[in-house]
Parts: structure tokens; C-alpha cells; sequence
């Protein structure tokens, strides 16, 4: 990332540079109250995993982790074989931002892309990638579809298309994964349920996502089946992702979920993405680039614009998605100030 | 584990049971302030890594991760190719209880076990064992050690000891790794400063603990070759262990060496330790098991008496170390009172 | 492996220093003619996977690979997850002389040790072994068992002894691998169908071992379950270990099988072992180490006899198994005149 | 693959369906005599990587394994970390036709894509994408790039190409393997030395394949900086590809490279590919699809053309590059006769 070394601004260049919503931050306080057995046996654990169901309209089990990184590749071993294929978009977390986890945790299964467009995989490309070396030994083998919601171009899978994408899966016989680390955004975003956008449209195993929308550190991997929380249980903790002190995981996605904290977050996140796209699509000489769905977006700005934000303290990453492109990402604190101090800056650098 | 039903006792099954500090809990809401850089990148976390350069008296490379397993697995993985043996005692951590977790972050190496009383390796065992298998194709290599301090039951290995692990392994071509999660503990048993009981002993690559003494969840890998720092760093990732709100661990850290805190902290773990030894052995019918000489300790109880402190609520490992042994381990938020209420307690089952 | 530089010697330090019986070799020539279907898709490969079902009276999957670490880790593979433990003797082949192939096909289980005398698993020590860590996410968890017949010390499994393991591993829910590389001089041995000694006593997977007793390099991992045949087929091509020209690797195993050609190699072998004992036996200073119950013994010698052996050319292991401890081992290719002269250069050398 | 069920016909679908030469049967047969020490211990395992010095011009290590999946699978792992990139072209048959045999070997490393046309990569496409991620450890780091001559479309990569590659290896730091299941073909038809083919020209290791052109199942990995032999000898045992009878890979190895059999096989091959690409070009409705530069052509044939064949005993495979397109490949056992007849039976069937 490129930065400057003026005083720290608001975190536009990614939603985890905000830190923690202070009723999390609270719940980890009375958390601390006396022993509790650890690993999970604590009553809040238990409260957790029956709060995701009851959200969920479902039985799940839910296993928490501290990274996304680690939802992500834990599901994805549990639905792949060493000799299994993963499919997904070419822009996708799990292919380029992941140091190759999915590959380790699977033993060495392969990603192998399908095409869509704004990162969002087209269910007949996939249906055709699916069939992909059936049988096939000298080949590896389909497994599962990994999906992400919001995608990583900010953009939201519809109910519809994730329908889609379920179906083609059963269709094939795949296990369908979502990687929801901004999974309240899309959520909020297409007003849906919960179980809407993820098991009664086909998904099997969700990374939910709270890191990056106010918590400090915590994702739950959900199993629509909990059957397999067994086998993933034991591969969290041979990935050393079993927490000891689990009681303070368990209490950030409390907190997360109580009084509907995690909607609000996210619709604030994505209020203030679209003041912020209305805003620079507005500026002289930045071109938007593709659409804004969620909170986040990426625009082409005039070099002089990236240089004075960068001048104020902005950071920004810049060139990875072409030459003077920006990502911008909002979060729940983000203020309408922030945005328009943004603007302001950038206006003032043209 | 053994448990009752009856209403919460503090936790003297484990030190992970304990809560957290209440100087670190506070330095997680003073690292709430605005925006900071993802992934380490935050002021924070740079001075931690300062501070424990200045801690080990000598420029080191610290890699923060949530839990001990990673913390070993991801140090062992960067010490030892597949074809390699981690050479460690039989009732060590890693090789009981992290699920095959070395054997996972090194893509299959092998633990190999070397004798030694009390859960410590015996130095001639260990020059024995470094030169199995030397060059023969068919068998692992031995490729570093790992020994565990404070041990897995309870003693500390003295400096001497330590060194002469240290000069064993430099003598075989061996890395050494020390598993520190109990570290405090035995630092301030052995009144020793951290240096000499690693670099300085012969110590490659620390498992700094803090989770057990008081943190909510973090580990310092400490490399004392900061040239290994690269490689960690990817493995880190790949392992999902790069967490993004980095300045909460780093907070954590950070206040857990302010005014020696850590120290404190296992201070207090020790002497309850020590209380609580003195007052069990007095107990008609407890047989000790083995030394007492951090925080942690064994004991064989007459039945009626574990009976009564399971029916009281204390929750207790039984039977797992030798019928009617049970474990016992104090931490920083052990008082004298939970002692004292815990022998009042076995007292009056006996 | 102490060896001296004069002329060569019978291969006595193993049975895989002999050469390939004649009737394997002509074979070769055989199915040299014409065109054929690569990587199993010939006729001759057919052949030899429906005379292996007759063979063992049952429809088996055999899939046929080079080497017999190849058989063992794929099959041991397939049998366990990696957090799973195979059980197995501390003198097994597959802890010791395999540089971790089973870790490494298995990514990353562990091998857990049961004992018993003679390199032979105990049953009841396997009863109870079998139960560790059950359940207990923190612990690896068994999962198969690993026999080898005829074991490394040169022992047989009875019948009644392999079906008191096959009990113990159906009592605890665990998969049973035979590792087969001595399997013919086991069978005549014991005077035992193949089926008696697998899948009768509880066997799941056999690693069938042929080159050793003849062949050049063929073994075929036999699958009495053939419903694992698919998993095991993408874990081979994966291994490498799918050869292209098959029909070479079936020829072989077509041969060994015609007019019990295995049977006669096995049962030459064993004769001259016996043969080799006795004269051992009788020699003075010579303590026979173990029984000897197939093709392969133990004995410690006065040294002037070992260095008069190495001196006249003969390849010995000295040392690995004790103190003047030799291993002498003989195959389907040595003769009466080899052990003969075998004693009379001991004799002289005493 | 689709076939009929009529009488067999000459291999055209692969190389390797085509037997051993005889010269090579005939060496199987004189290494036969004796006991030799095994796993490579053997005479003529010495004089073949004395051999293979001689004949790249310099001092190699060599290391017989006998599928060529294991060896580029053991050559990449040697030279990629898990969190590294190989890279390759999307063509490659490490890519498709190796059921992640890479992945495993190297714990999960991941193949990238770089293009160019006919299956050989172009050395500025690679220039860009060597460049890719790194140092930032959320993605994956190019170590090495992997080449195939002659390539999976037949072509062949130019002495020119190759150092070009090589240069843009050397400048991005990266190592470079060559695939050379067909190097031989390549080599006949450059008319170059196999020292200019390889080292020469920035190749760190090759596969050298022999099994396609003649062997019964044998490929040496050719180690052009021998430091490098050690772990790859420990990945080869580990792998379960250490033959224990070696003498037989030697043997074959040797009798391919004595009174140039591997050239001259390698001639005919080509030759008879030339007569059958002449004569498919000149039948009615044949399309030629891409150069023919060694002895494999890609062709779209007539339906009725394609049924025909097939209903006259020919294997052949179809519609995997194309509709229509079927790969016809040519071998040292490949006659003119047999060019004619398929040539016959393609009019006939039109």
C-alpha cells in the first residue's frame, strides 16, 4: 500500500483498519468475570452457537475462529479431497489473498477458476467447470464451489443468482461454500435473511464474517450440516485455531448479534459507501468502475487527486486493479464527516 | 474432564480457565482509537516487537499469533523439513495435545521421542537420539528439539539443563525450539532473566506465551535469527494466522510487559502454586507426584476426596496422569482465599 | 551397511539384493507385443485383478504400484484422516524405514505404538491403545492399525493372532492394514489360504508384496473392500505412482502367481533359512536372537566371524539391532551351496 | 478415451502405449545376474550418472524414479516452498494431467498461469508475472517455472526461446524446471546438444524421460547443481519412489543411452509423424491444428472420418482440445506401415 507519513485519516483503503464497536469491546469486559472451562465449554459458547441457529432459522453448528483466512480454509478442507478442485472466481480472497491457506489446509487440492463478470461466477460457466475431468484420474476432481458475498469487488450475489449457483452445484454434486467475511453488507444490502442468502439457496458451509464489521477478531464457520463439525472441529484445532480462552470469542459474536448490532454496523458501512461513490462520481476526471453494491468501490482517479490524498494522510491501495485505481472501503466508523472530509481533500487536489 | 453440575469454582484444572488482566483488557479499549494499519503494520505492533528486543537484550524478529499451538507448530514447520524428526519428550505438549499440529505445519515430519525424568529431556539421551537415522535415506532426519518450559508436568528445567540441551543440539547440527507457553512461570522460579534461559542457553526460536498468565490471546514467536523472520511470515498467513486487527494483539503484549506485569502475574501464579502444594500434602491420604516448582502440580487424592471437590464444582483432570491423580494449576487470578477455600474443601470430603 | 570391496557375494543383508525369477523375467518379454492401452487399461492388467479375487476368494480391488512404501502409505492413507493415528509396532517397516511416507501420503497422521514381544503387535496392548484420545479434540485419533507379516524381526503373525488384532480392531471402530512385503513366506509358513490370513481374520487392506520374493518391482495394494478402490486411484496417479506402460507392472504379477510360482520362491526361501539357522546355531559363540519363522534371522557373532564375513565379501547389516548383531536374510534365489558356504566362511572366520 | 471393441491397433492415441525396445528388454535381462546391493547401491547405478555427466557435459546428479509425475512432481518440490508459485503454462501436463501431483509433493504450493502460444510460455509474459506478489505475504511467491519439451501440443521451444526463459528466470530469481518426458523428440528435432538444451540455457533441473521413447518405466531427474541431491534423494524415499531393485531403472537408462537407441528412436518417431501429418494434411476435410514439430499433431477430421478409425480397433482421443480434433501421436515403435494404414483406413472412412 502506498502511504504517506502525515497524521493517521480515516481507514478508506480497507473496512479492518477500523478498530472495534464499544458494545463489543464491553462484552469483552464482562466476559472476564471468574473461570469458565476453556475450549468452548463456557455457557457463552453454547448461548452463541443456539443464537446462530435460531438467526440461521436452522440447527447449525457454529465453530469460531479468529481469522478469515482460517474459515475460509477450514471449510474448504472439510468439503475438498487432496485430489479435489475448488471452484472460483479468478478475483476471489481464497485464490489470491491467502498465501495459498486453502491449498495447505486441503492438503493440496487446486483452485481452479470459473468466469463471471464484477467477480461473481456465472452459474453455466460453472455448470460447464463442474463436469471438468469427472472420473478423470489423471485430473484433479470438482468438489465444491466457493462463493463470496460481498465479492471482492464489492459487488452482492442476488438471491436469484446464488439460487443459481446452488443448483448448478447439486446439479453437479459439488459442495457450495460462501466466504462471507462481509457477509452483513450483501446482507443488508439485498434485505434478506440470513437463511435466505445462505442454506435455502443451496450453500452448505458460510464463513460468517464479523472482523471486518466491528468485532475485534472472531468469524464463525457455519455447517448447515453439523455432522461435519466433528471432522472440522478436530482440523480448527490441529491448525491451531482453537482458541483456549474461547469465552472472548464467543462474547465478541454475542455482542455482535444482540440488538441487531451487526445490521446497523453494515448499513452504516454501506450508507456511507454510497455517499462516497455519489460524491466521486461527481468529481471532475474520476471514473467509477463497476457498480457500488456494498461499501465498497473502485475508482480511476487523476494522478494529481491520489497524490494530494496521499499528501493528507490518506492510505489507499492504488494500481493493483489498474493504473490509477483506487479501492475505497467503508466501515461501521465510518462518519459522513470522514466522507466528506475525503471529498473535500480529493476536490481540493484535482 | 470430570465435572459437576453444581455452581462455578475457580478453575484450578487449568490457567486458561482464569480471565484476563485487568491492565490488559484496558489496553484493548485504549487500542481503539481511530484507524490504524492492518496486519502489523500499526505503530503497536512495531513496539512490541522493540520492546522484546530490549526484553532478550538482542535484536529479535517477534511474529504474534492467537494460540500456543500455532505458535509451536508454525516455529517447529520453520525449523524442520518434512523428511526431519522433531526430537521431544514423550509427555510433551506437541506431542499430546495439539492434534498432530507440528506434524500438520511441517507437511509430515516425525516427533521423536528422548527420555529424561519428569517431562524433561535428559541431555545424553538427547546426544544419543540427534544421531539416528544420520544420512540413511529411510529414516527421518533429526532436524531440531523441542523442550517445554515450564514442563508439561510442572518442573522447569534449570539453566544448566537448558544449556546443556543447548550444546547438544549445536553439537548434532540440531535447531533448538523452547515451548514457552508456562515461560513466566519458570523465569520467575528460576529468578533467571529471559535471555539466559534461551538465546543465551542456546535457544533458536521462543513460543512466548502470555494467554496463560493473564492475556486473552497471544503468543510471541520470537526468533532469535531474525533472518528466519521471512519465512514465518508466509507461513503465518498460509496457516491463517496473520490476524488483520493486528493492534489488539499487540496491545495485549504490550501491556502485558508494562510494569512487569507478566512478571507479577506469575508471581502470584507460583506462590498459590506453592500454597496450595504445602497445604495438600499435609492432607491425610494426598500422595505428591513429583516436584513442585512453578504453577502446576500432581497429586494422588483418596477418591472420597476428589468426590467431594467434583460435587463442590470444581472442575478437575482425573485419572489422566495415574488413578486418582489429579492436576492442579494455579494462575494470576488465583488468591489465597480460592486456596484455602480448596483445601477447607478436600478437607471435608476426605 | 558394512560392506568390504572384494568380489560379490549372495545378498544375504536382503532379500531385495536378488535378482527376478526367470519365469517373471520372460514375461516381461511376453507382453512386450504390440500396442497397447496405457495406465491399467489392458487386457493383462484385467487378468490380474480377477486372479487376485480368486486367489483371495473374494471380489478384491488390486491396484498394483512399484515399490512397497508406495503400497503401505497409500494404503495407510486411505485409512486415515490426518488428524487420525495409525497404530503400529515401534519395529514396524513403516516407522523406520520409510523416512515418513505415511506421514506424507496421509498429510501429516501420526503413528502411535502398540507393543508386544517379537515385533508382533499385542492384542490386548492394542485394546487399550486403541482407546486413546477418543474423542478428545486436543489428541490424534486412531484410526487403523498396521501389522506387518512377516514382521521385521522375521516373526509370524498366527492365524489366531491376526484375527485377536482384527477383533480388537472392529471392537474399537479401526480399519486393518496388512503390510504384506514378506506375505508369501508368512503364507507357507503357516500353511494358510491368503484369505485365511486377511480378510477372514479381519483385514482390510493387504499391501501384497512381490518384489521381494521375485518379482522386479511390482506390489499391489489389495483392496477387500473395493468401494475404496476410486479414493485410492486418485491418491496413486497424486503419488505418482500410476505407472503408464501397466501391462510390464501386470506381467509381472501374472507370473508370479502362475503355477504358484510365489508359493515355490517363498518356500525355497524359508527352507534356506531354516538351513542357514541351524548351521548358525551350531557354530561356536554364535547366540541365535529370536526365532526364526520365515526367511530372515538375527544372530550376534563373535566379531573376528563378522569381519571375517565382510572380509570375503559378503554385505552384512552389523550393529543396528545390538551389539555384533547381524541380520541375514535369505530369498528365492539363494541355494543350498550359497548357506553352505555362508557357514563354512563363518566357520573359518571364528 | 473412446475406442472400439475390434482387434488392436498400432498405439496412436500416446506414445506410451507402445512397448520397450528390444535393446532395452535384452539390458533387463544381463543386470539380472547375481545379488547386488539395492536402492542404487548397485555398479550400474553408478555408471549411468557417470553416463549422464558425460553426456550434459558436466557433473550432474541423477535419480532414477519411474513415472515421470514423480519426477517433475519431486523436481518442483525441491524447488518451491509451500507458499511459493510455479509457474507454467495452462497447457502444461503438470497443470492438467497430473491429478495435483505437484500440489502434493511440494505441501501445497500453487501453479500460475503464464501465457503464450502453442503451450510454450512466453518469456514476457513471464518477465510480468514473476513479478507477482512478491514479497507481500498475503499471496503466494514465484519460485520456479516449469517448461515442457516438446511441449503438450508437440511443439518445441527453440534454443532461443529456451535461453529467453532461462534469462527471465535468472533476472526474477527464479529457478527453472524443464518437463522432459519428451526431450529426446525436442532434442532430434533442434538438432541441438542436450547440454545446450538445458543448462546452457538457464535449466536448473530437467525430468528426462524415457519411458515415451522406449523404456519400460524409467525417468532420471537430472540435478544440474548436485548440492540439491540430498533432499531430493529424502523426497524420493519419502514419495515411495526408491526402487529397491535399481539395478533393473539403471539397466534400462543404460541400454537407452548406449550406441544412441535414444536418438535413434527418437528419429523414427519423429519421422513417422512428419509421413503421418503429410498425409493427413493432403485427405479431404482434415484440418491440421498448429505446427507438427516433433511426433504428436492435433487434427479435426470428418465425423464419419473419426467414426471409422474408431470402428477399425483405433484408440484414439477426441474432442478434449476441440470438437472433432483428435491428438495422433507417433513412437519409436511407429512403422511406416502403420503411418500408411491408419492413412488407409482415415480415406477409407471418409
Amino acid at each position: 500500500m502506498t502511504e504517506s507519513s502525515s497524521r493517521p485519516q480515516p481507514g478508506f483503503a480497507s473496512d479492518n483498519m477500523a478498530g472495534v464497536s464499544p458494545a463489543i469491546l464491553d462484552a469483552l469486559g464482562a466476559a472476564n468475570a471468574g473461570a469458565m472451562l476453556s475450549y468452548g465449554g463456557d455457557a457463552l459458547s453454547a448461548r452463541v452457537e443456539a443464537r446462530l441457529s435460531a438467526l440461521f432459522e436452522r440447527d447449525v453448528a457454529a465453530l469460531l475462529v479468529s481469522t478469515g483466512t482460517a474459515a475460509n480454509a477450514l471449510s474448504l478442507a472439510t468439503l475438498t479431497p487432496p485430489w479435489g478442485a475448488v471452484l472460483c472466481h479468478a478475483d476471489s480472497h481464497i485464490e489470491n489473498d491467502e498465501c495459498g491457506a486453502p491449498e495447505f489446509f486441503t492438503a493440496g487440492a487446486k483452485l481452479v477458476h470459473v468466469a463471471g463478470d464484477h467477480a461473481r461466477i456465472d452459474p453455466e460457466a460453472l455448470a460447464e467447470t463442474a463436469l471438468r475431468n469427472r472420473g478423470d484420474v489423471h485430473g484433479v476432481q470438482p468438489a465444491c464451489v466457493s462463493i463470496t458475498q460481498t465479492t471482492e469487488l464489492g459487488t452482492v450475489y442476488s438471491l436469484e443468482h446464488t439460487r443459481a449457483i446452488g443448483a448448478a452445484c447439486r446439479a453437479a454434486g459439488l459442495s457450495l461454500h460462501m466466504d462471507g467475511s462481509r457477509f452483513a453488507n450483501a446482507l443488508v444490502a439485498l434485505d434478506a435473511s440470513p437463511a435466505e442468502m445462505t442454506w435455502k439457496a443451496g450453500v452448505d458451509i458460510l464463513s460468517f464474517g464479523a472482523t471486518k464489521n466491528g468485532a475485534m477478531g472472531v468469524e464463525a464457520v457455519i455447517l448447515f450440516d453439523p455432522a461435519r463439525a466433528g471432522e472440522l472441529a478436530f482440523r480448527r484445532k490441529r491448525g491451531g485455531h482453537l482458541t483456549s480462552k474461547m469465552r472472548f470469542l464467543a462474547a465478541q459474536m454475542d455482542a455482535y448479534l444482540t440488538d441487531d448490532l451487526w445490521l446497523a454496523n453494515a448499513r452504516q458501512a454501506n450508507a456511507m459507501a454510497a455517499r462516497l461513490a455519489k460524491g466521486l462520481a461527481a468529481l471532475e476526471g474520476v471514473e467509477m468502475m463497476g457498480p457500488v453494491e456494498a461499501n465498497m468501490m473502485f475508482a480511476r482517479l487523476p494522478q494529481p487527486m491520489i497524490d494530494g490524498l496521499l499528501a493528507r494522510g490518506y492510505k489507499l491501495y492504488v494500481d493493483r486493479w489498474g493504473a490509477r485505481v483506487v479501492r475505497l472501503v467503508t466501515s461501521f466508523a465510518t462518519t459522513a464527516e470522514d466522507v466528506d472530509a475525503l471529498l473535500e481533500a480529493a476536490r481540493g487536489s484535482a
